[in-house]
């Protein structure tokens, strides 16, 4: 009973099939192997963005902050909500990474930036002139830290606000395929049909071993990237290893399949829990942000689920205690409906 | 009718004579003369702190973001208030200076930070482990950028929650002067014997052409604060006319006397708009935010009086519009009374 | 015939299966897992060392620049050689992580660092007192980036001249087994027993996919090497699979047994051109530097072979140019046979 | 008899009167006076570059690293002397500037760099590709650190090697008034017109109380320079001080009477010394150094006379002992001539 991340489950049999495949004879270092190239291929097929500059990195982070640094500079700033993964998560990289820039939080409602609360940030920062940081770049998540997926048109709105100002977008899709089939849209549409420029494409929590690609669609910042990735230390000389992985990912529809399966997954881990769990977010792919009473917490640990609790076990048995479940493609129906079982108890 | 800001008089021509009288000769460079040296003997003697590290320098910027830059490291987060200077006013002069350190914004009241939610934000971070910016140092502005002043016992409880986490306290002091008179206390009192840890002791916004000293308690951290003081570029050759500013700062009490000319200034010009402009913070010192009738700001406007008008001139004539009046040391009555009288109208 | 470099050969199929072994089931993230704990532990006993903490991180650049910036602060200087891959292959990545510190180059013969010289550098940066960078860390390269290793007591020589002068010393060891196969001494010997503090300890040169261990021989750094690691995007979720392949590694000598092949390669390698090639430093390891005639080169990059070349292949048929070449575990005595016929041709 | 530097002298009277009489009134903050837009406007037609953006910043480190960060990012590099100020006594500050960007540091001759010598760094680099800090931005310095003096046609062929590998080219001109008078050319003539993009034009070692102008003739840079100088707590709030020193500076020729006279007693000194000292670069400007007897030096320390000598005062009389002497506006001809009579003794 598994629940704690999607980021601790076993790599997919196909994917370390291809690695070991791709574990015949020399290849040329640093990303210049057939391997990479093929993936990266397969990324921009996905995207529909022939032009469009792909990496392979091997953290969310490094994707992120490689990208974010590439879009920023230190005098200026970064928009995110307070549950950003980039501002919650990531001990300073972003701030690394830019060379000082500041993370301008703005308000957001089940993990979803409001366009008002942008537009009224983006004006104060401007207002401040040269004492200001500047405003330069929107980063959102989709999946949202609280597991929602925002519509097109909500990110629509706001990219439009980020673009209006002059601002380029990031996107931190740690979690992309399972917002993709959640809204059964196509990579392109989710990204630069909205005016996205840069987007982390997530592998590792979706059945990698851990790669990410990192996308940017505009191909004269390629450059900038790439003296970026090297200098964080995140140039692989046996790239060919991440390439396999992706090259398998996006190979029959893989890293779909396995979004579809967490996504699911989740939904019968919600259905399940009815009537003994509150929603505390809209479940829209493959997290579950609820509550439930201290008493099933209890039972639940006492079993040997695994899942994050906020929140001290020891106390009024009835108060309810917020928790979030993640399922990943390798959850079993088995531990979602035994986890069901002792929940509803 | 000067009120935009105290960073904008004169400097007091007492300075003024100090620094001719300093020009003779041939001093030891970067400190190393007895102007810079007597005048941090002085700041010591003020601070009843004999072992006190003890610097000047130009910009109080320069000697926040030294100091902080002393206390905390890239890895690490400041603690601040969503209106302090060094969030707002710096162009991400601490993540700079820290090497990307994260400022974490901490609920205020009237500019004044609350223990209890310091408190909250500390331990959020504590349990993000390596995930999270490290809680290393929390920043207090007095005079706040409201223009409020915490009492002791106020600073007092925060300095006790920094301090049982294990943080350090600086303690930004632009207003230091104006605070001090307020609350009728001593350098010492309002400083160290609370737990404070450095002290951006400002001279520029009282009557200096441009001088802060940077106070550190414990002279261990001394080099630290030197090797970064040079490396930001804030080491002067002719050191000796920051030193003989200061000098005369502190000499027969005209930091003192200033900056009660300027809260007298204040209290009188408060006094006088008495009926006409509500007060949205209390006018502790030398700053008053207030509001005042749309037509009342456009009279003093035409008047040719400067001061921060938040909001657009043009509108709906008896709408309040918020703003900002500052007293220095050098405003005189005539120009307050003729401010009230137009504003009265 | 491949002689390029060392990190673009095949995975040694035991790490393969190693690989392929851990990806059973669910595992804790971040290192917390049973192949990370297991792999740390082996590299504790290899270097005697029982209390070092121990990370692994996928890329050289990586281990070395984390655990230089948990050694150095940006006020600082690291030294190194003018050949060393910290300064010439990183892309500035130690004074991006360190905030700037500066690499202060010190003269070497062969590759190795002169004593004498360090201990002269320290001297001149120590006299600039707050206006020098001040001696930090000095990093050496064992096997050097001219295919050469230091002798126990020449290591000890520069150690010793760090030490006296307060510095930290750190080894990049990307070649480390390469090294001690070649003097035949042990992990402990080359390491903390001279004094040295860290090590960065290579897998990726030497049959791994892609992992560094970092080695801290005081544990009290470990918690910020932690924070710089994950700071820097270098904390792998999925930790197990670094783990399960520096596991491997250390089992069973696999690590000795692919350094002593390559080793033995590179010996055979220069036998087979004695005559044809003059050797520019001494061969001690995998590493071969030497000058053949460019019409040996000329009919060796016809025949496919790949070496760096420094210099045209277009120009006069008897003049020498020098070249690299690199054995790593995988190359075959056929190979090597081949590429001497040529050269001998 | 202070001949240790050309940055402990007293300002000059009229500088001094200028600062009196600019201390009337209020004046708006940041640079928006009327005092600092009439310095800048002084310095575009001393530099005939109607267009320039100009700066005034305090100390030389400011203006130097401003300008630097300016032209320069973090993976990149600047090629400057091995004795340039930047590298040697400005304590990483332009590796902090500019977010980790290296030195890269060029053969010179009497401080002067060798144009093949930054053909060939540049070309080194540029094989290495990403792996590699990216070529950038060339720092000269006039005069130079040992006290020479760039020939127009000398600063050319550095700046033509420059632009021919899309450098920028930034000048140190602590003592740029120095030089131009050594020379008798113009100010233009001596930069943009070579094509030399930023200079630092130095007032603190001329006469001025800690001011020099930061000039790019790009305007388009302008603003980056702008929020470099805020983040670095460099933009003072009664910058008028600042102004209305270097309008004084500018005024009657003022800062080349000061530099000619300086020139003049360094001329004076060398030839006086004549006999007795081995001037070990040539004399260009108002910088001797020289070699001394050990005895001489004893006697002329005996005396009070203040100059750095490189090497300890005990040991054998007559061996010769390098020094450096330098002369500032205000050494009168009495001190220089007591000088020479001892030394001659």
């Amino acid at each position: 009973m598994r629940f704690a991340s999607d980021n601790s489950g076993p790599v997919h049999p196909r994917v370390m099939e291809a690695l070991v495949a791709a574990n015949e004879g020399w290849a040329l270092p640093y990303g210049n192997d057939d391997w990479t190239r093929n993936a990266a291929d397969k990324v921009r097929e996905v995207f529909e963005a022939p032009d469009a500059a792909v990496y392979f990195t091997a953290t969310g982070t490094s994707a992120n902050v490689i990208l974010l640094s590439t879009l920023t500079q230190g005098t200026q700033t970064i928009f995110c909500t307070p549950e950003a993964h980039i501002h919650v998560d990531e001990c300073n990289a972003p701030e690394f990474y830019t060379g000082g820039a500041k993370l301008t939080l703005v308000e957001a409602e089940h993990g979803r930036m409001l366009p008002k609360a942008l537009r009224a940030e983006i004006q104060t920062l401007r207002e401040g002139g040269v004492h200001s940081p500047q405003p330069a770049t929107l980063s959102l998540t989709q999946v949202t830290e609280s597991g929602t997926v925002y519509t097109l048109s909500a990110l629509k709105s706001l990219v439009d606000v980020a673009k209006d100002a002059g601002l380029s977008v990031h996107l931190d899709g740690a979690r992309f395929s399972n917002a993709l089939v959640a809204l059964g849209v196509t990579a392109a549409e989710m990204s630069w049909k909205l005016g996205i420029d840069a987007v982390s494409f997530g592998g590792t929590k979706n059945g990698l071993m851990g790669v990410e690609a990192a996308v940017i669609f505009d191909p004269e910042k390629a450059w900038e990237f790439e003296l970026r990735r090297k200098r964080g230390g995140h140039l692989f000389s046996k790239n060919r290893y991440l390439g396999a992985q992706f090259g398998a990912y996006l190979t029959d529809d893989l890293w779909l399949e396995m979004a579809r399966t967490a996504n699911r997954s989740a939904a019968r881990l919600e259905q399940g829990l009815a009537g003994v769990a509150k929603v505390t977010h809209p479940r829209d792919a493959n997290m579950i942000f609820a509550e439930l009473s201290r008493d099933r917490h209890q039972r639940l640990n006492a079993a040997g689920a695994q899942y994050q609790v906020f929140g001290s076990l020891d106390g009024v048995a009835d108060e309810p205690l917020p928790c979030r479940l993640v399922c990943d493609w390798s959850i079993t129906e088995a531990q979602i409906d035994r986890f069901v079982e002792i929940a509803q108890g």
